[in-house]
């Protein structure tokens, strides 16, 4: 029987570039390219003959290696480096040997495979977020104009537009985008050996030579040199947590409108190619909203998890270390397929305005009491403004009038126009404005 | 390049019976049971041929069907069942095909399979559990009268004994076992059909068919019968997630004690075999402790957001239901992978009373002072009492005397032998007793 | 200036009978409760004079003492029973002094208070959850045949009924009710002295005393009695966690359909008096469910801090016990104040079978697809059929026609009566009979 | 009885700045500033008389306000605005009473209130953080050269120092700095209306007005000009929520190590002045990084929530916005109260240095068995030096020799120093450089 995962239960992300960038393979590969930099440093320092950055280099290719076998052997070390270790030295003739790995620690070799990974995924994740948010730029210019109704606490508000609905969404991405785009620039490589004091790296160099070749290590991995080996430093995760979990959130937020918006009564969005039901035909569900809005909600704990691991003891801690592997990577991944569902959701929206003229129309005007309550208590006071309009509202519902209507002869709008008062598309105040002071940011 | 997942980041799971029973390919098959006993059971009310139940069983084999290949083509209709589906009916032949998946929702496949995973992997949970609570009891028999100090805030407080601390490891793995036990035994099935009404296992049998049929669907698969169907009533998920989190958290303390314990100044237990080190030879980790350590940490967060999935709308909720899938199998496993880990744990523990004797004596006497304060008090009053052995104890520790030294001449203790009243294995309590009686819990 | 909180930011529990239950009052009045039963307990065992019991008893009420001096007290030595002792002896006579406290440890009084605290708060929880559950017990008889769609990602799927949803919202009440009511029954009392040997009860009473003093004690306070100290054995409170988090989710479920209902688009249901709003004299928000769905948000973050207290080493852990107070608090706190409003937003429940009859029509019989296609493959085979309705459904919506006018004269359907099959209401299934078995359980 | 709060429960923040400035009556204080920054911005406009604004700001003072009828009256709407506005248009005259919150929804008001009271509180966590940094670097400097054992897993590796431990903590404490620094210059006021589009503040003023009104209210309340409302575009508070557990953490960092590195066993590190107990007078507890690890428990699920209301529907959620209020505010409790801990514990934090260097012989110089692994595999390779240490240090270990005495002989360190090369003052490493490096930063 095969135990491993294949992403069955992970439609979210299976088949996305994040999932590939995440897997075993890719993290295997992640920790041999930190094995064979550090060898090409250690060799570029005369710390190993020059060969032997390239002998390990040649022979650090994932392929090579047996990724089930190594997470077996790790049980026992509770780590997968302690095997690789073993493997990558046999895989390197007897000259080279000695300088696998050498004077590193497991966690230097993981932490900064951890890294590469976030890395490679985040560059994805970022063309997809890039890819969305010109989408939502596209769409919030072509809806600058168009009335919606917009919505509090799941009644109807006062008048909006869909233009700002997306400019905000596109805010979220493009907040997403800074946050992601800074903690990649600065994501560490990690070497400091067995309790990030450099020790087994100092040999006769001086105090400067070991600090050198973690910059070289670095330079190597695309990485950025860390000012602290930071084994127990984890400020490189958290912020990977934080981000990531902006991310999925800020997602989150225009699939929970697409969901909203989606459903059967409302129906003012729909998505692209809706997925199917073997069941029921009609159906065609927003299953990329789903996915995005499944990932929002899986973020906050696997990034609380990772918090949490701030608070290690010692130069390596017992578990507050290993609780992050995973959570890591399921972070990145979800985040990973989130961004993707976005910029395919984003991409095949489809727009009902229509729809959402009708609707402003589902209240009656009272969608529009905001205005006419501020008109009338210009008049009458605002005490009787809002006691006249309450009445009205009551009126209105239940006899199916329409607002101009129960009002005209109210002497607080007395010689005022009442079908304009009460347009809703003439009430979305400053929205345009501020879609296009929104869509300015790049 | 292979994107499955092998446990490389996973050794405290790797190679577990856990890990298997919760692997893709295990939920596969727990898929196409559930379809095979659906077949089965309308097989039997007569809602399709006999022979249909039969032909699907036969075709229900996960080894025929590509794994990855469903997951790729979930991502359409946002999850596994829908591709499943179509292999399975192209499994079958003709005449059987309108018979698969009848009546069924997606949701009745997935949520059965789920049920039908936690159920097979807590029966290896539970084994773990039982080994582990048997050595537990004999390690707390074997040293019920060890003494050693009991810690609060970090600091030495009065004497404890091992025994009382292995009892009380032993009751929350019991505590553990009666929880899991109690949720696996109410594990139901999920049969509702579209949205949770069996309208299309009703036909013409009138209101007790459909019911009846849930039953025997339940029934082919050892799981509970449904009182309603549960889609969005998610009663057995947050079980799971509070029983599973409440594991890996009463695991957890007993990780936590032998971390504590095994550290290199206090070493009194230590793992059977430490996990070693590439650089260091005199390296023996806890590492055993150091993963149920990590799995305790990682398990809130994913029962927080099982928990949160349970303000589920509608008949199928939006991503409430698809956020589960993941951290429902994560749980399971990470649990899976720490009971084992601390069956193997217990079952090679060292445990040191000598070490733990002498520890005993490291603050000269204070680790009874509580004794001395409540004895002085009954002759000088409790604050004077109180004073004096504040100053004796800063006597003791700056002089590096024993406190009996220091109290010899004390009027309060005139005409008692201070070396008993200040020597520490005196001064138990009822650890003994405690101890008796909570073995005697099975 | 002021820092006492009195609910500004809390409208889910501001003035609830669980606020005063959880107050700092209440709490301060639960620690005086177990330090009187300590007494008493000391007092009928001989431990203490007679007198000391009573007189502990008559001091120990909370409206003597100063809790904001206490709270700042409490800063130095980390908890708040060490000022508390200290006043309460100050309190007493002289002669009684040496009794208060006798033997226990801060964590003691603590831990029992907060049984205590969550003991008396349950109470009125399990009324309130009983209220709620009667009421939806009568909304679903009464709504038995309500017709309304029922939806899946948020889609019209097959029409379900009101009484079957109402029935669905009352077992997740009755769910909470019995894993809060099962909790509630096994509280225990917490004491065990200094490191939970019961060291200090001993005395000369022999092994039995001690004990027999903690169940006196437990007794004296309606709780359980322990079968050993729990100090770091945290089940009672993980057990508070999960049913509580499991509580807030389970009304979160009926809060989540009735903000859905409720969009105005929707209007299917709506709260008995919604919340005004200043600006928009036409707004009924649906603030009950608002609020409730807040709770059910923040519910699972609580719990999992409390998980995660299980791993507590020692026999006093130092932080994982602090970080459970105010958790546990405010869960105890916000279960309380959603089932409050959960009983409020149940009995003033507006239900409108109208718009629900209304909503079935939206998709002009494609919510009935599922039952065509049955019928329908039966005589064309399944692929033709879900092709032809496939059809028939873009059909219907494309041109606004219903669908059995779109599938007169198909073949398939010869001779039956479409606008029967069709008709939404003749589709419930076996929606009344599960309502009818739901009802069933008490 | 009183229902308030008056930090009973939570000795980690009673009496601190942090919690004045989070205290309902802060939070009043904020809301009521915000209304009058409104008034007097509507006034600078011409949108309100020039004297509404005086008049508001004049009446805008919370003592004259009672806010637990305020608290009792929000439940009704669901939030403390609505009956806020009531009281203070009651308390200005007739003339200022219709530019009271005029235009402004009841979010505006309370969203802006929640990031004057964060800025508020930052500025005094900012102060402890900066308190905190600067003895930090003290005591780095002061022990850049005292050597102690580094510690992984629990187990000794290899000696680092104490200054580069104390370096790594000021390196976290630096970073939550950054954060939250950075955080707190960007929170932004909240002013869009019902809707967020300006629409009642547009009036007669063109698109340009109601943006210039926002700027100019936010610019009296000291915060930063939103580019959009940002009802629903949470990125404010989740940035709040990042940096605070980051802080958290970071501060729970140093907690961990002071805990283990206090514990009695150990001692190489105890606090200035523990907290004492009742019971046992010789206790000395470390209180203050008990109660921040405490704390660091405790943000990861607070955070977690305020992420998760990321994904907010609509204009204004039904539940994501109101499961905010309460764990933003007890997050910055929590910091502020573990900032203000941390200065206190930093600055009382006694080390002794001899207690480490004894700890260094506690392995026999197996802590120095990486250098001697690495110059035995120059002479002898490194599968024969492996060997040959392991076989070494189980005979130090087993004999109770040092492992200078039991190598002498060994021709792997022929006519090498052994007792220079086991000293594990001298295998530091790089400990001291990495200090300097790390103390340039400011």
């Amino acid at each position: 029987m095969d135990e491993s995962d294949a992403g069955l239960l992970a439609p979210g992300r299976a088949g996305s570039a994040a999932e590939t960038a995440t897997g075993d393979h890719a993290f295997l590969q992640a920790l041999l390219d930190a094995e064979a930099a550090l060898a090409r440093a250690l060799s570029g320092y005369g710390l190993a003959p020059a060969e032997a950055g390239r002998a390990v280099t040649a022979a650090a290719n994932a392929g090579r290696f047996d990724v089930r076998d190594l997470a077996l052997r790790a049980r026992s070390g509770g780590n997968p480096v302690i095997p690789l270790v073993a493997d990558l030295s046999a895989a390197v003739d007897e000259k080279t040997r000695p300088f696998v790995h050498r004077g590193a620690t497991s966690q230097d070799i993981l932490d900064t495979a951890a890294m590469l990974v976030a890395s490679r995924t985040l560059a994805h994740v970022l063309d997809d977020l890039g890819r969305t948010a010109e989408t939502l730029g596209r769409l919030a210019a072509e809806h600058r104009d168009t009335p919606m109704p917009g919505r509090t606490l799941t009644q109807h508000a006062v008048p909006t537009t869909f233009g700002l609905k997306a400019a905000g969404w596109r805010s979220m991405v493009l907040d997403a985008r800074d946050r992601l785009r800074s903690v990649r620039e600065s994501l560490p490589a990690q070497l400091g050996g067995a309790a990030g004091t450099l020790a087994a790296f100092r040999a006769d160099g001086g105090d400067e030579a070991a600090p050198a070749l973690v910059a070289a290590y670095a330079r190597e991995l695309g990485l950025a040199g860390p000012l602290l080996p930071w084994h127990t430093l984890r400020t490189p995760v958290a912020d990977l947590a934080g981000a990531l979990a902006f991310t999925a959130g800020a997602l989150g937020k225009a699939a929970a409108d697409v969901l909203t918006l989606s459903r059967t009564e409302t129906a003012e969005l729909a998505e692209g190619s809706g997925g199917g039901s073997s069941a029921m035909p009609h159906k065609a569900n927003p299953v990329r909203a789903t996915l995005i809005a499944a990932a929002a909600r899986r973020a906050p704990g696997l990034a609380a998890t990772l918090y949490g691991s701030l608070a290690a003891e010692d130069e390596r801690p017992a578990g507050a270390w290993h609780a992050e592997w995973e959570p890591l990577r399921d972070l990145l991944r979800l985040v990973g397929g989130a961004a993707w569902d976005a910029a395919e959701l984003t991409e095949g929206l489809r727009v009902f305005p229509s729809a959402m003229r009708n609707h402003l129309g589902l209240t009656g005007g009272l969608i529009v009491s905001e205005r006419l309550a501020a008109v009338a208590a210009g008049r009458v006071g605002r005490a009787r403004a809002a006691e006249m309009l309450t009445a009205a509202a009551a009126r209105a519902r239940d006899e199916g009038e329409s607002l101009a209507g129960v009002l005209a002869g109210e002497p607080a709008f007395e010689g005022m126009d009442l079908s304009e008062l009460t347009d809703p598309a003439r009430y979305t105040g400053c929205a345009g404005f501020l879609t296009d002071r929104a869509l300015e940011r790049r």
